[in-house]
């Protein structure tokens, strides 16, 4: 069969050697003749794919030893709770940076055990900017924003560096690009962008963060009670875990943040380049903040987009249907997609023009 | 390579046609030349995979019009909380039937939105009885059991009929035998038994419970939330979700309860006439009480048991230990495990006696 080009905003495509060794494990793990997912959580062999999935965590994205790595489940939709709930303090609370719905669903669970106070918002422009130039006030206990906003195509390319804790929802560009782990106190992450299957949350947490709260926390939702028990308090989701141990294998195995930024950087220069050289097409993001994972654009001419969805389709390039709140198309670039996808979508936009010029 | 009989706890054995099915879904789903996990979750392909699992909950189990189900993340430790917050009436109180560690951890978590009032409990014999004759008083807003206590080898062999909601963590003998749906205002399971692999938990409720709290629930721990974008307000643990249904199928293939209930049967009761019969083993459970998914037990005297653990090691029998606080072994025969395995496991029994009668 023919390669499809997948521009899936997540879940969304993973290296190929991934899914040929996730499928392997659930025929016959590590050569056990019992399948990944029927073995103990508590066995030797799961508990070294743990172990080895929350270490290649810490070597990849260079983690300093005072902060820790944890793989649960419930998504970043739960990590807006659990977000909030630990990092409350003495203002009981959080500002938020509003560039997305995603940010603005974090924003409304900090009124539920406290308060959230929008620092700025670019939803006056749906979205299609990264606010700067606020003033977080002296009233807050952290600031939380959302590195990449999948819907609308924007990035933070400059993390706040300051007095206040930082609290980053990064699910939909974390590993694709080097960051400072230092700028932030608590990074959350679903795996289903870069990182592996949907089915679990990453945690990456400065340690001294535990127990400071200034609220009750449920017992789930405390993150003290995960790095207790080694991120296995309950039963974790093992095939999510297990699979992003590989894809990050996979990462580490290319070159890591250094290899994977460039990638990135060439592909979405490549798709950059032909929305703005190509008279057919608009990018609906700012310029200065458009994501190097997800570029959103236009057809400027709506009664071509039957013509240009049948050529993706001859060209085997899917997932490409921009959010419904956008409109238009989305080419999300995660990680695993390879640069020759990139190059047979361009195509497809010059060809487009060649027919209609 | 030897057949292994795989009598882990949970994550436990699933059908060899669900490994096979599950494999082949991860390298090519669907015939879309794309993997189950890495198409979007809004996709038709997995809306129809999350559609068919909910309706095989509801055909298997007879489920009446007015129950809802899904497939959420978290496990049943949060299924606790999630439990407490949609249950809490005009009491604030729940109550709880205290049967292992599991409810005791249940209990525990109704305080946080509200309060636990112990009903009855077990645990000055750790655990190795169900209590009965019970009052549950008039100030709790609901009644939460605990339907199977894998850790224990108890098992709720007739539920609570009267007026009181009843929530009942279902977590390791959902779909082993008949129940009647209609007793239940909330179930909720972890799949990890005999329902799939260990990342989504299963919730059935009666929709007359949604919006009727009387404390404020945050917005993913609200099953309204859930019901309301069937099953779909974030992304799904799809992987979990997908091989869900294929058990699923599998069990409806084999006869549905009817069935299966049958095959348990059978399977517990050569267990536990071999614990009865041979003078070297004593069941650690209350007879009226055992379950038919865990069977406890223990050696007589323990200067047998390297002997006994060589022989079922060279038997390919795995993951009988038992857990730590009660100590001995552990049978455990969900589903998917054949009566063939169980006859292994008696014939060691029976071996050991042979050779030390």
């Amino acid at each position: 069969m023919a390669k499809v080009h997948n521009y899936s905003a997540g879940p969304c495509i993973l290296p190929k050697e991934v899914f040929q060794k996730a499928a392997k494990s659930i025929e016959n793990f590590n050569d056990l003749n019992l399948s990944l997912i029927e073995i103990s959580h508590r066995s030797k062999d799961f508990v070294d794919v743990m172990e080895e999935a929350r270490s290649l965590v810490k070597e990849i994205l260079n983690i300093p030893e005072n902060y820790d790595v944890l793989f649960l489940q419930g998504g970043a939709s739960l990590g807006f709770l659990t977000a909030a709930y630990n990092m409350m303090r003495s203002h009981k609370r959080g500002g938020y940076l509003v560039t997305g719905s995603w940010a603005k669903k974090a924003a409304k669970e900090a009124n539920f055990m406290g308060e959230s106070k929008i620092i700025a918002s670019s939803e006056d422009t749906n979205f299609n900017y990264i606010p700067k130039g606020y003033d977080l006030g002296d009233d807050i206990d952290y600031f939380h924003v959302t590195s990449n906003n999948t819907i609308f195509g924007t990035q933070i390319k400059e993390f706040y560096k300051g007095e206040i804790p930082l609290v980053c929802d990064m699910s939909s560009d974390i590993f694709s690009r080097k960051i400072n782990i230092d700028d932030f106190d608590l990074i959350y992450a679903g795996a289903q962008k870069n990182m592996g299957p949907a089915g679990t949350t990453l945690y990456i947490l400065k340690k001294d963060i535990l127990g400071n709260s200034t609220v009750p926390i449920p017992t789930m939702l405390n993150l003290k009670t995960h790095t207790e028990k080694d991120s296995m308090f309950n039963t974790p989701p093992v095939f999510a875990v297990y699979t992003s141990m590989l894809t990050l294998q996979w990462l580490k195995g290319i070159g890591g943040l250094d290899a994977i930024e460039k990638i990135n950087m060439e592909k979405s220069n490549l798709i950059y380049n032909e929305i703005d050289r190509n008279p057919l097409f608009s990018g609906t993001a700012n310029v200065e903040d458009r994501s190097n994972m997800n570029a959103t654009f236009t057809l400027n001419d709506h009664n071509l987009s039957n013509e240009f969805e049948q050529m993706l389709n001859d060209a085997n390039v899917s997932g490409l249907k921009g959010h419904r709140s956008v409109g238009g198309y989305r080419a999300s670039m995660y990680n695993a997609m390879p640069k020759e996808s990139v190059e047979v979508l361009v195509d497809v936009m010059k060809e487009l023009t060649t027919k209609k010029g």
